[in-house]
């Protein structure tokens, strides 16, 4: 290839410092042009035109285009000398790469589709991403114990979601990096529950799984709470979890296998006869994509490498009765693992 | 074809009423398989069973992947007996539409892309639709009249945005249907404008467009604000694109040709000399996704029917001075077209 397309969000910020965001999957913001040889090009629309230049020209020239980018890459690649150009097939749709490839082909430019190419650069993070990433754990957790403590008996899952996302707000944050979950009793059985009009009860276990985005970077925390006195049995668990959780950490480190960390949180949740309530995977890296890679689970075979930041997440699942999970952000460091988490509320109970 | 496999996720939630939302393009939390005779299905994982079942589990049945849809569907459709699949080429990824069908091929299964065919369904909204569409365009307003109020000289453009983004979530919203644009001054000019630590000041246009996403249904509406006394040009300038957005709406009804409604506006404003300042397209769809078909400009070539809900947002963009851009939502009708918007805040000065 003599050319890669960029059309992944998180890479097109990640390589140019263009922060625009895409509306939808087909609401692109632009898309880099990036030659072997010589200067980088941002595409894009008029509507984006000062936004890229400020950010993304210093080192990109901006490209504008009329009716998307497939005309314009048609008129720009021969001119360019460009006869073969590598897309993203994994941030591309299928249609939008068949009228690529056919929009070129008269001008004898050849596709190919690539993947993960630029993703694999973002796993490891630099000091600079990692001190980002820190303060978006740091702005969540503020935001988490401001606000669990208002939590009361007949607020519904509904509610108490929508009060933190508007603190995230107040305090600061872009945004949440994901949708909020708050998941109490039963509904703490779906790992990714959807907040419900149900009331929140005294005595039962409420699932917090929550982040906020900052200057691009990502955070993501799970805490288990219990609006009074938890019963022996959630205690229990509670401290399973958080035993699956600490033996997951002590294995983390530069050079270990994710699929060995899984394991090691799999197998203390297996001793207290729970294996198969733990179906999901332990963690997942987290940069400006609050899921990226490396992701921690059983058919993982990739090895950790320092600079790497993953959550620690593990989880039982009871139906009828609830759920609990516990997440940490950890840093992978050449001798074990860095905790970028401070808050500890319901974790050594 | 004898499946339809459905990936977009506004298109799953239409045809399924199962609202879990994916996390990202590459992190879906379901697909529909939808054959021409016969029961649908709904694939997804463990972590959506019980919310897909209580949603959809009345019409679909719900089938559980352990590693993804493709693995599935290659078990699943010779047991269906179905040897030609259609899937969403707008909605999957090239990547996966590869492997989709490198994985089916053994099978003797056959995948072919199809494109905006449910989208083609979801543009002319029902009734119940359009009452849905109207709560969020109230809801929106709501916020709105409650915000601009507080607006005062030094707040940020930042500040601004997200104290808007924080009522809509007060005031019972399921989020922003898109990020919220404050853009003072200079600022406006970019009408997809990101908002800044730009402090907004007297006397200036300030150009904010938000929606909110109410039971899944989105609003979009676009205010033009001064601080202060507005001056002349200012003045002059919002009454011409007022004039414009009055011109459009009274082209619009059931049978017209969006690109007549589109050049209707453009006109108005060209009789000002400013025609090279309104450099988008004059309006969109909104519904399930706040932009969606159809779609208002000078090169459509499709014509309105009943029941579709559309925007009506021209605007002028004058680059070191700012912009105006206003947008009300309307349903349209088979003699005219209904205003869903009630605010009125600085249109007919």
């Amino acid at each position: 290839m003599q050319a890669l397309l960029v059309t992944q969000p998180e890479n097109r910020r990640y390589l140019s410092g263009y922060t625009a965001e895409d509306h939808s999957a087909q609401e692109s913001s632009g898309a880099l042009l990036i030659p072997l040889r010589g200067r980088p090009l941002l595409l894009t629309d008029f509507r984006f035109q000062l936004h890229a230049e400020s950010e993304a020209g210093a080192w990109y020239d901006i490209v504008l285009y009329q009716r998307g980018p497939v005309p314009l890459l048609v008129k720009l690649l021969p001119k360019l000398g460009l006869k073969r150009l590598a897309f993203e097939s994994h941030a591309m749709m299928h249609a939008t790469a068949l009228r690529l490839a056919e929009a070129l082909r008269p001008s004898g430019v050849e596709t190919m589709g690539s993947t993960d190419l630029v993703e694999r650069l973002r796993e490891c993070k630099s000091e600079a991403e990692i001190e980002l990433i820190r303060r978006a754990v740091w702005l969540n957790e503020d935001v988490f114990r401001e606000c669990y403590k208002q939590l009361g008996p007949g607020m519904t899952e509904k509610e108490a979601a929508r009060h933190i996302e508007a603190t995230m707000l107040r305090l600061g944050a872009e945004g949440p990096s994901f949708p909020t979950i708050v998941a109490a009793g039963p509904n703490g059985a779906l790992p990714h529950a959807v907040p419900t009009d149900r009331p929140i009860r005294q005595g039962e276990p409420v699932v917090i799984d929550m982040g906020v985005r900052l200057a691009g970077y990502c955070s993501d925390m799970t805490r288990t709470v219990v609006l009074g006195d938890p019963d022996r049995p959630t205690v229990e668990r509670i401290r399973l979890v958080r035993q699956a959780q600490k033996a997951a950490m002590a294995r983390i480190r530069a050079g270990a296998m994710a699929r060995q960390v899984d394991r090691a949180a799999r197998q203390t949740i297996a001793t207290a006869g729970l294996g198969d309530r733990f179906g999901h995977g332990l963690g997942h890296g987290v940069g400006l994509a609050v899921h990226e890679a490396p992701y921690l689970n059983k058919r993982s075979r990739r090895q950790l490498a320092a600079g790497m930041v993953v959550t620690v997440e593990p989880g039982v699942y009871l139906p009828e009765w609830g759920g609990i999970r516990l997440e940490n952000m950890v840093v992978v460091r050449p001798d074990g693992c860095e905790l970028l988490n401070r808050d500890t509320t319901f974790l050594d109970i």
